[in-house]
This record gives C-alpha cells, structure tokens and sequence, in this order.
C-alpha cells in the first residue's frame, strides 16, 4: 500500500464536559497539527497517489472553518466533546467526501483509505484510520 | 479505527551479549523516549479513547522501575538482552495487563490493540503492536 | 558561557485586541511549548548550571496558573494582548524572581542571563533573553 | 508484530512530467528523510529484528547511488516521475531483495514485512509498505 | 532582547565548484528549511515584535524566486557556490530591506537583528545573524 | 557572524555523586544528540564557514572515545560529574583544538567562536560557547 501524507495546523479554543477531563473542563485552547494520509494500491499515471497540491488545499479547506475559532461556539459540535479523537474523525468524514467527490485530482474510487493524525502537544497525540469506500 | 498516544521518557544503562551487537556489548547506556498508542473501534460517551491523564499515569507506572536504572542488575532481565525491540513488548505486556484490568478508566474490552514504540536515537527506533486479547 | 535548558508545555484559550491580528482576534487557543534557559558563567561544585529538577518543578510553578485557562479572564492580563512575545518575557520575569530568590538550587547570584522560548506551532516562536541582575 | 526502523538521507536533484506538477516540473530538488522498517513476527536468539548496524549498512547502500545525483540523468528513471512516492517502492525493492538475500543477518524468511518512509519536507512524507514474500 | 520567527521551506537544486565539496559538486538539491527571526528591544504597542501574518508573507516573497528552481541558472548566483551558508546571508539582506522599507507593518528601525537560519538535512544547519542598521 | 552546525550522536552509562542529583546517583545512561556550530565573520573563498564533511569527521573523531562507554571508567573523568554540561566544554575544548590545528580545511584563526549543544532528552539540553582564541 502507498501512502501520501500532509500537514497543517489551526489554533483553536474548547472546553470539554465531564469529569474525566479534570481542568480541561474549563476554556482552554490548543495547536494542533493535522496529518492526513491518504492509501491507495497503485500509483497512477503520472507516478503519484494523489496531487499533494490538491491534498494540501483539500485539507486547508477542511480545517479553515476551525481555525482561530472557540469550537464551543460551532453549532455542529453543540452535542459532543471536541477532543482530540473526535477531531481526526471529523476531519477523516470530511477527506473522505472530498475523495469521494474526486476533488484530490484522481479518481476517489483509487484512494483506499484515509487516516487523520492530530498532535495536540509533544506528548500526546491520536488518529483515526478507516476505507474510504 | 482510533488510537490515543502519549509518550514520555527514561535514561538506563545496560549491555548485550551477543557478537552481533559489536561495540554495544560493552555497558552503555540510552535515552527510550517511549510512546503507547491504544487503539479502539470507537468512541467512549465522553468522546475519548481513553482517559488520557491515566494514559500517561499509567506509562509513567511502567517506566518508573526502568528509569535511572542498569538494566543488567534487574532480575527480570537476567537472561536476556534489553533490546530496544525487546523493551517494547515489555512495555505492551504491563500495559496490555493494566488494560485488561479496567485501570485506562475505560472498560478494557473496549480497546482492541496497543503499539509501543520506543526511540533510542534520532535515527533508530523499533515499536511492538499487537491486540490486547 | 553555560546553558541548562528545559521544557514543558501549556494548553491555553485567548483573544487579541487590534486589526493587525486579523482572524486572531477571536477567542482561540494555543498549545504553547515553553523553554527555560538558564546561562551561567561557570558550573558549580557538582558539574551543573542548576538542578535540573528543579528547574522543571520552578518552570511548571509558574507555568501552572496558565494551564487550561482562558486568559483574557485572568486579571494580570486584562489590559495586554497576551502574544506569544508578552508571554516570553511573562515568564522570564517569573524565573528571574526564582533565581533571585535563590529557588534554583545555586545562589541566584551565579545565573547570569534567562532565555525562554514559546513556540505556538510548528511553524512560529518567539523568545526573550535578558540579563537576570 | 515487531519492527525495527533505521533513517537516513539523501540530497537530490530532479524534474517531473505533467501538468500537475505545476512549478515542480522544473528542474529542482528535495532532502529525502528515508526511513526503513523491517517487521517481523518474532525476535531473534539475540532478542532483536535485525541487526541494526546491518539494517544502515544496507540503508545506506541502497541509498548511495542517489545521493547527490541528478535523477534525471540515471537510465533506470528514465521513463518515471521520481515522486516521492515512486522512491518509496523503488527503496522497498532494494531493501526486499537484500532480506530474501539474508543480507540484513538473519534468515530473511523471517522478515515478513517492510516500509518505507521519505519525508520530503516538515509537511509531507510518503510510505510504502508490503509484505517481503 | 525580544524574537520571533517563522519558518518556512523551499526545494531547489544546485551544484557547487570546488574540491572541497566532493560529490556535491554534481548537481543535486536540497529541501532548505528556512527560519527568519526578527528582534527587537520592546514590544509595538500591540504586544508584538512584527506581525507575524506579515513575516510569513515577507518570508515568502522572498524564497519564492528561489523556490522549485535550479539555483545554477539564476543570473544573480552566477559566480558563487549556493551554499547553505550563503543562501543565510541572501535571505538575511532581502528581509532586512523589508524591514529598512517598514514593509513589516513596525517602524523598521524598531527592529534591531535579523538572525536566518536555513537547514539542508535533519544533521546540518547555517546561520547568519546581523545588525539591521 | 555565520555559523554552521552539524549533528551526530552518542549512548553513554555513567553516575551522579552528589544528593542533588537524586535517583540520577545511580549508574544509568542517556542518548546525547550532540551538535556542534563553527561560527565566523565571513565565507571562505569557497562560500563556506568550514567544510561540513570535515566538520562530520571531527565531531565523530571527538565522540567516538566516548560512544557505548560507561563515562565512570574513562579516567579523564575520574574526579568530575560527567553532566550534560559537563559533557558540552569537554566536546568544546576537543573541537576548539581542531580549529586551532587547522583541522577544520580552513585557517583555524578565521574561527570566532564554537557553540556545543547537548540534548539529553526531547526536554532537556545543555550547550557551552565560547571564543575558540
């Protein structure tokens, strides 16, 4: 299986329900760098998984809506905790259609899965791994 | 799938019997910055894999034996040689132990598999992952 | 001249005030990794600038009132932006004030200069060196 | 499963093909991070992988025909776009025929698995992985 | 003294003359990751050393005719070696005309140094650092 | 001033004497990244602060006596803490001694200043700097 990754990161505010979250209960914030890969079986014509140009844009386009922004405030995360694991699969939902719609400049049917790591911090970090199909 | 890592880090000293391992039959001595990813197929009510605070509480709980240590006077050792490939399952068995027995703040039939990898150098490292039952 | 230099890291919220901030100037938030340098002239007695211990425990003091909280509600900062540069010199002051009150383990006197660094991203620091006397 | 992973790097110069390369269709060039993994069900008599010091050697050998080069101008690339991800099978073919030919010190039978990294730069990478037999 | 930097990188290719650089006087290339830190006595009153919106857009106008480009054939580096050291110094004098040019939204001579790091690998790095005025 | 810094590294056992060093009293190790930076005025003729293979061989040659060594045997430290910042002026005198022998493939005189830095850990590290005359 090939894989291409890339990165990126937004800044955000949130604050986490239940006790398990100890001070994080409270508003805080965090970096969080953004991986995502994306698996295919073959390279195609040109030599490539998908255009890492397009996979950069892609990915921009996903977290642009999260970035510089208190997650508390965004209607469609007004039920959950915005974790860190939450996150890598909301990002994956959102790769996801966008490979489905063949917006990586290749035929969605190709790419065969798709994994979102974020790193909160220098120790701590999680991913979500899943088919795209 | 969805993973939790968290990573922390121990200073040992040890040495390897075997001519395979040249000059690293002589005692030296490493820096392990070791990470331990939990894996499970979803989300806990809280959104969390597990608990991360007990994540690294319960790595610091493994490390703390081996950090500051010489690895060739822990009897458990005495046969072998403290690989850092060896070093990783070690590390999985008491993590895989304290999954089993509910103490990562989540019922431990939940999570499915663990992947310790541990860092000896910037060049070189070596990770274990296996499922917990 | 000697420097012992160690890190750690926080997870805050907060907003700025003026236009040249742009979309940072709603409520956000920051993974900061903080790093404290102590510079010395000349090592003591035991071979070290500071106890390293201990340099960790007085970095996490002063880090601790920052830690999971928004800081536009802490009262110090009401009327600051606090940047990543307002932090950096934040902090300094707080190490300066140990050092000088002899908490580092070695007379104050013999630490000559404090640097901290705070990075936000993979991508963006900023940092603050001064003399500590 | 049990890995062992060694990097290394290599300073190229090369051009691709095709319009969706933009401004990398120019002669240019890249610093590859290229790391190889070597996994295997079981440890060895000696409690590793393999032979760490071997897994460089054989690292570096496959590695060394590129470095510094022009891949433009190398014969066995030229009908290929040496992506990154092209690099990534091109290093796992070497690295594979080295474990069938026990070069890595142990019997490569024993090998089943390997991966190949190359980050490109901080914000993207490429793997390829499959198994040795 | 009050820093920030931002980072950014580049992918060219180039050869050297001279029998010092041994293989690399073939053509080949190189990822350079490339800091620019901006220092200054005080904080604007905004809290800031520059803008660091601006810093990344300078950064990037100035490695952008760089960036994708055999460095061989651009006219400006006909007579010299392209070294990672040089290269400190090219982007060190395009950043400090911004800042003579108050094109960093802060009175330039409000900035005192400009320190541009470039790194050709994970093992070797350059500098320059210098006065602006 | 330019700099230019390469990196190698070493895995080392030694111990502390001394209360202040706690459960680091007892034998145990680290992985010492060590980087070494050559800083002068101007380029050379060749557009180089030192030539960086040579810069690699020196740094090697000078870590080498101490790689997969137990510091507490080498008599040159009998009587001293081996400290990371013990360790930075004892590669800094070895590296100074290179320059001054014109081992560096340039006349030693044109070498301002070397900075020696010790990463012990991802968070901890020690450097020393100091004039070479």
């Amino acid at each position: 299986m090939f894989a291409v990754e890339v990165s990126d990161h937004i800044m955000i505010a949130h604050s986490f329900r239940g006790a398990v979250f100890g001070p994080a209960q409270a508003l805080h914030g965090a970096t969080f760098v953004v991986s995502a890969a994306f698996m295919a079986e073959s390279l195609d014509a040109n030599g490539i998984v998908v255009d890492i140009g397009r996979a950069f844009d892609v990915l921009k386009t996903v977290l642009n809506p999260l970035n510089y922004r208190n997650l508390d405030e965004i209607p469609e995360f007004k039920d959950v905790n915005t974790t860190t694991e939450y996150l890598t699969k909301h990002v994956f939902e959102q790769l996801a259609g966008a490979v489905r719609d063949d917006r990586l400049g290749r035929n969605g049917r190709e790419i065969a899965v798709i994994r979102v790591t974020v790193a909160e911090s220098p120790s701590a970090r999680a991913w979500y791994e899943a088919p795209v199909w």
